[in-house]
């Protein structure tokens, strides 16, 4: 059976990087962990100690360098001098071996930089339940060292050694007075065995504390990384860091720049779900709470159903309705109006008269926009979802061993 | 593109059918409802009133008829005398035509059988949003009425009238001592506009009181229609009802052979999910309470990427894992045992060295068995969930209007 393979979209390359903030250097090199034989090492360097915080998987199955960069984080009281990546390999459901080879992964770059341990923040992604090639990682480590650079292009190789299963780079920036935010992410669907590891790591020149980046982390993530809803599933190796390198008087409306940037690397992601043709942004507004509006996206964002439509280009307007009306989150499910595309759907219970074609056809885009509107209250969420169609299938279905 | 279309399975037929239960007469006729012609009004009549309990569901976007037959279950103290189904049509999202609909079919069974209107109950199931034809509905009822009989085959007439994009007949029996429990019912994933309904209409001549129905109903369907998980939806319309005709003493044990042929029913339903090639009954044990197992099983079978490695026969140990890492409702999770068709795969947070070749033919069946086997108490509940394919997609996005 042949699949159509979507065509891989490419977007224009951000205007700044992570190396593009002051005092940071990068380096992206081939260890030989991937057996491709494609970039799998990557270090992020900070000439001195930088603010930094992080959120993490909450999977029960928190991968060994997840719980190490907790406790680093936890220890330093959010200092951060260097990052080491690699990728192939997600050191998780390694056992004690695996917290081992974690460890020794920040001694080593601990050790060339002369910094404290605790500084030192590590990732891994990749297949999972097999035990990391330390020899492969160590000369990896060394030869980033050596690779270490400022320019865009060192920021780019740094990237590239962190992608899996990604089907194109994902990099954001914005430009905030004489300010600026860049990041770059990983991930995308959720392909065994490499379980799909959501890595972000979002710098800014403005100058924060680490209490300031760590009070408003879970609010950026909220609206962007944690309203990704590609699959149920999240990962053993998730992490999400926010760096502030200091060269900038930080804006009062900081915030809502990082936040921007973290929205498109979301965005990014979702795109790249497998066999994602679109986008789809469900906007839930009129619930009871923000976290009912949050629990009622989801609902629909994670069903196979409705991405089916989404795919299709179906205005189906019955898949969403009644997943709505499977939510306990909901109170007055009646008053649900529905528009899609900006078309009115449903209302009060029913169907509304609509051109089925045109609604159609106002799918066939790559942003489609869902609205939901209760009547509950003032709370509201966005879910980003993508669509789920044959190449879904084929490359979860592909025996992987 | 071509979509192998997975074929049909085929099912010895019942022992017995609502018919052959004493004092039940039923009919199927052809009413007009359904473009295809197929017969779509079933008819079940009882001579006398007898005891009936239902569970309806709990989606908000609940049908007419689920709150009208809700509505004279509780009128009627739990007596039954008629039931009236039409397929074609959901009659959900209908408005106050809908209600009145609902009524005016209850109506008029209860008007040709003399009978309190209380005692006659309604059930519709297809399209969604659009009103019923009554004047189809008032031919078919009467036509059904002319057509009652108490032979085998106008019970199995009923169930042709009942099934929408069933892709098989749904039907079973126990004899228990000089007693018997049969039932039929209609349901395979979620193909909007018909969203799915589930019905099912159980039957026993045992002699029990309403209470004893009502109070063990709940108990019947967790261990079988509310077990099975093909998709997160659930529709507007589903309705299960169960009947005791009174002929025959009950044994102590008579919710267990009740329940044997709700969960063969369910069993049916699981394997009629689009595209279906396989039925995987999840079993969780050692949770911390019953509910956090059934929490637990749901969240692994609702996953896409569970069901896509269900699908190609992929023993991804990965996807049931993490998927269990992901629950709230489990505690220590890294005292998982993952059992796949009875081969260890994983244990204590590491995966088993095990033989994936071997693992792979295993999950070639119609039927798969994974056990997840926890430490947290004593709760175990047991999911069913369907695998999910290419054709599941090709269903499910195909434009619908």
């Amino acid at each position: 059976m042949s699949i159509p393979v979507p065509k891989v979209p490419s977007f224009p390359a951000a205007a700044h990087t992570l190396t593009s903030l002051g005092g940071l250097r990068a380096a992206g090199v081939r260890a030989g962990i991937k057996a491709s034989g494609n970039p799998d090492l990557g270090l992020l360097v900070s000439e001195r100690s930088i603010p930094v915080a992080g959120i993490f998987t909450q999977n029960h199955f928190a991968a060994a360098p997840v719980l190490l960069s907790k406790k680093h984080l936890a220890a330093s009281g959010g200092l951060f001098r260097a990052l080491v990546v690699n990728s192939g390999n997600a050191n998780a459901c390694t056992g004690a071996q695996g917290e081992a080879d974690a460890h020794e992964m920040c001694a080593r770059v601990a050790a060339r930089l002369g910094c404290p341990i605790e500084q030192v923040l590590v990732c891994s992604t990749g297949v999972i339940g097999v035990k990391l090639p330390m020899d492969k990682v160590r000369g990896g480590i060394d030869a980033a060292f050596d690779a270490l650079a400022h320019d865009v292009e060192a920021g780019r190789r740094f990237l590239a050694a962190i992608m899996t299963t990604d089907a194109f780079p994902k990099e954001a920036s914005v430009g905030a007075g004489a300010g600026q935010v860049a990041g770059v992410c990983k991930g995308a669907g959720m392909i065994e065995p490499n379980m799909a590891t959501m890595l972000a790591f979002v710098g800014t020149d403005f100058a924060l504390e680490s209490g300031q980046l760590r009070e408003a982390l879970p609010r950026i993530a909220a609206q962007s990384f944690n309203a990704v809803h590609v699959d149920t599933h999240t990962s053993t190796n998730d992490t999400l860091l926010l760096l502030a390198t200091g060269q900038t008087p930080a804006p009062h409306d900081w915030e809502q720049h990082v936040t921007r940037v973290a929205h498109r690397l979301s965005w990014l992601i979702a795109r790249d779900g497998e066999g994602a043709t679109k986008v789809t942004t469900i906007e839930v507004t009129g619930a009871a709470s923000d976290a009912a509006a949050q629990q009622i996206g989801k609902l629909v964002a994670a069903s196979a159903l409705v991405r089916t439509a989404l795919y299709g280009n179906d205005p189906n307007w019955g898949r969403f309705t009644s997943q709505v009306g499977n939510s306990t989150a909901v109170k007055n499910a009646r008053a649900l109006t529905c528009v899609l595309q900006g078309i009115e759907v449903f209302r009060s219970g029913e169907p509304t008269a609509f051109d089925r074609a045109a609604a159609s056809r106002a799918m066939a885009q790559e942003d489609v926009r869902l609205e939901l509107k209760l009547a509950d209250g003032a709370g509201r969420a966005v879910v980003l979802t993508s669509d789920l169609g044959y190449r879904y299938v084929q490359v979860n279905a592909e025996y992987t061993t």
